[in-house]
């Protein structure tokens, strides 16, 4: 690698601590030393000093390196996650409080052997898919310091993609583990619904809420996702992922894409092209992609916001916004307080639309006879400058394609599709029914090292694919007899 | 039968139709004739005419007796479910309109040879489970003029008990299919939320309505309920029954039974001995009763009405009620209208409620190891005047054991286990987890025959049991291998 920068893939960085020629003390020096270089980013609220992350490394000396699947793996967590003993702001100072215990989902890695190395910015209260509606700073894009980096998950994006650790957590509830994988050249896994634990987790729309994993490539993505997706019984939203059962997929899934119409770009032509380029590459690698009348996920993403579901954003804070309101982030407060007029009824209209959706969007799904189906993972991106003039409106341009996500029960992935013109990464997103992660992960890894070289902006290599990795073998798919 | 009636049992019914014993008319002309001398019961909001029964008796004129499973079988529809042509009420005649088409599942059963004879009176709404909410005036018990006949379904029921139907449809958001059951000596089947379509019916918690069938006995409900589940792609609350896979059940299932402290008769040592009396049969019958921790559904069942649900009442006629509050029947307008002040915020914490207790009874029904659960339907019966003196407390106890129901995704059958020693009939519900009403209807159609000889108020008797009669060739168990 260049920079002369450890390459932090989990698979290599454990080969090189089994070949002692580094050790975990060493990563964490040299991440915490480059962390600081980057100061201007903004991508912590709270980053550890060694002394914070002496324990975490103390803990790995009594254990041998391959009897724990994250031996040494440094990661970030959204500061929206609790891990023990250090505030968990949401990105909000007067909001902070310092949990005891970790979150079930942070508690699972470490306990895997991942060294936590620092709480990462983010949109406040996790709402927003820009990375500016933060107190502790705008975080700054990895490729371009005057564009977004995506939100909410900011700073676990960027931390990432400028290589200071191995892989992140973020929360993704309307994309905000999507967007800034998009923005920042990563693979966003968007797990189903439950399969991870939001135990310890500030909630954002409880009701809709994940944790979510970016990584360098699905490889990574998929290891962590094995550690991290754990049934908690003390999360009443928790699933277990055997209890999912998604259509299997043949070899080469058929690949929905939104019919033409329901495209959107903002007039932005270097997406635009990407994406089609995509479409194409695509055909050419023997997918058979097809048009899906695409306007009913389209409207079912409006809900999101346009519904009452931003009432549990307001739920979820309500004693403390109702003291603090003028202190929050503007854009932020706004959207949330706005939740104060609406009704019980508006919520439970809101979930009729919702059921009407989920029906129609099954059947038009059933009717394309697709697997899966690709999106832009945003319509476009934008400069800090445009989106301080239009904070809102903005945002909401950047959800067309991610806001429906949770809402419609899918597990997602965005996935790297290369650069723009303009030098910026792009991206897509595939998604299909609850359950279907690894199926999705497995068609990631076979996918882009066709698009891209690199992962992040520390030219960390793609690797070739490996589609051994991806099996199941606690899954085995149910025989239907009718 | 006693009173020279027909035996409107509908395999009875359809070999005497076969037999050349009797034909839809005469029966129908024999019902309609007794159902004026029943006025005084105000079981009916439109009792049909001949005329209005014509196009269904001449529908099978074309058709065999034994090409269609409930050719000329006669029954009744709860006025909140459309039959095209004739109004539906709701109990409200300011509400009323007149359908186009029939609900789903009363074409269903018309296009299965079923005869529609009246549109049956109601708590206005279905909010209420005493029958004495209707401004077409109190729907009066069967068996004791001066007892609540139990709602909302209360029509539906009584008529049965009657005599006047083979069976009858209602509807059962919190109890309004099991509570009429239980004080009229009647088989009241609460499917599983979704199988049986509410397209065709006004909505009252519409994530939580279900239409209910009472039947004279088990076969009978389950002749039905092979008709009436049926996937409807125009009801988006509709489930396919195959999607549901409830745990199998060993031959003699283990029934749980609430523990001592939530044992609730309000008092009424009639309603008490008789469930201990029903307890220690099943024991002599050999099976298993394990006593489970049963707070956790008691704390569920209120969450239907202390929680922010009834705001689906009131989005259901939003528009009417703030047209017409001063002429609705005044308890369930006030129930209704105080809706106005739940907040969306309300609702979703309600939502969370619902889920913590989801999880908590899940865990507490695993722990127990129980195939099934066994409570009385209701704590006791009232008399129309302790009603008419606090119309919203008493409804609530009768709503103990019923409530939680639907929230908690359960299939119930209400069953009869004899008559008090103030010679009301009473009984138990058997309840357990959504796509197992099939196998509760077989365990009910070997107890019932256990505990009464006859059905409703007319002598009608319970037929032995025929345990081949509910198996399900359409679904076969899903293999799981992992």
């Amino acid at each position: 690698m260049s920079n002369n920068l450890t390459d932090l893939r989990i698979a290599l960085l454990k080969q090189s601590y089994a070949a002692g020629e580094t050790t975990p003390q060493q990563v964490v020096t040299e991440i915490l030393s480059k962390a600081a270089e980057y100061a201007d980013y903004n991508l912590f609220i709270t980053l550890f000093d060694n002394s914070q992350v002496a324990p975490y490394l103390q803990g790995l000396q009594s254990t041998e390196i391959n009897s724990l699947p994250l031996w040494g793996i440094p990661f970030v967590i959204k500061d929206n996650i609790d891990l023990a003993g250090i505030p968990t702001t949401a990105g909000c100072a007067e909001y902070a409080y310092t949990p005891e215990e970790s979150a079930s989902v942070v508690q699972e890695l470490i306990d895997a052997g991942a060294i936590p190395i620092g709480k990462s910015n983010l949109d406040q209260f996790a709402t927003g898919l820009v990375g500016t509606r933060s107190p502790y700073g705008v975080c700054h894009n990895a490729f371009d310091f005057e564009k977004i980096s995506g939100g909410s998950s900011s700073g676990s994006a960027v931390a990432l993609a400028l290589n200071l650790c191995s892989f992140s957590l973020g929360t993704d509830t309307a994309g905000s583990g999507r967007v800034p994988a998009a923005f920042n050249n990563l693979i966003g896994l968007k797990p189903s619904k439950g399969l991870l634990s939001t135990k310890g987790v500030v909630p954002a729309v409880r009701s809709q809420d994940v944790v979510s994993i970016f990584a360098l490539n699905s490889q990574d993505a998929y290891s962590v996702f094995e550690v991290a997706a754990s049934f908690d019984t003390k999360d009443e939203f928790s699933r277990k992922e055997v209890d999912l059962t998604p259509p299997p997929w043949p070899t080469k899934p058929v690949i929905g894409i939104p019919d033409k119409a329901s495209l959107i770009f903002s007039d932005d032509a270097m997406a635009e092209t990407n994406f089609h380029d995509t479409c194409s590459q695509l055909q050419s690698l023997g997918f058979e992609l097809k048009e899906v009348p695409f306007s009913a996920w389209l409207e079912t993403a409006k809900l999101l916001y346009g519904g009452a579901w931003v009432a549990e954003r307001y739920a979820a804070i309500e004693d403390f916004i109702e003291q603090h309101e003028a202190i929050m982030d503007p854009t932020v407060a706004g959207i949330i307080a706005s939740a104060r007029n609406l009704s019980a009824a508006d919520a439970y209209k809101g979930s009729y639309a919702l059921q009407k959706a989920i029906r129609e969007t099954e059947m038009l799904w059933q009717a394309a006879g697709v697997d899966c189906m690709m999106t832009p993972t945003t319509p476009t991106i934008y400069s800090l400058t445009e989106v301080a003039e239009n904070p809102v409106g903005l945002n909401s341009i950047l959800g067309t394609y991610t806001n429906f996500m949770n809402l419609l029960d899918y597990a997602a992935v965005a996935m790297p599709t290369g650069f723009r013109a303009d030098e910026l990464p792009t991206g897509v997103t595939f998604f299909s029914p609850a359950g279907s992660d690894r199926q999705l992960l497995k068609l990631c890894d076979e996918l882009h090292p066709q698009f891209v070289e690199f992962s992040g902006s520390k030219q960390t290599p793609v690797p070739q694919s490996n589609p051994e990795m991806f099996a199941n073998p606690a899954v085995i798919p149910l025989a239907v007899v009718g």
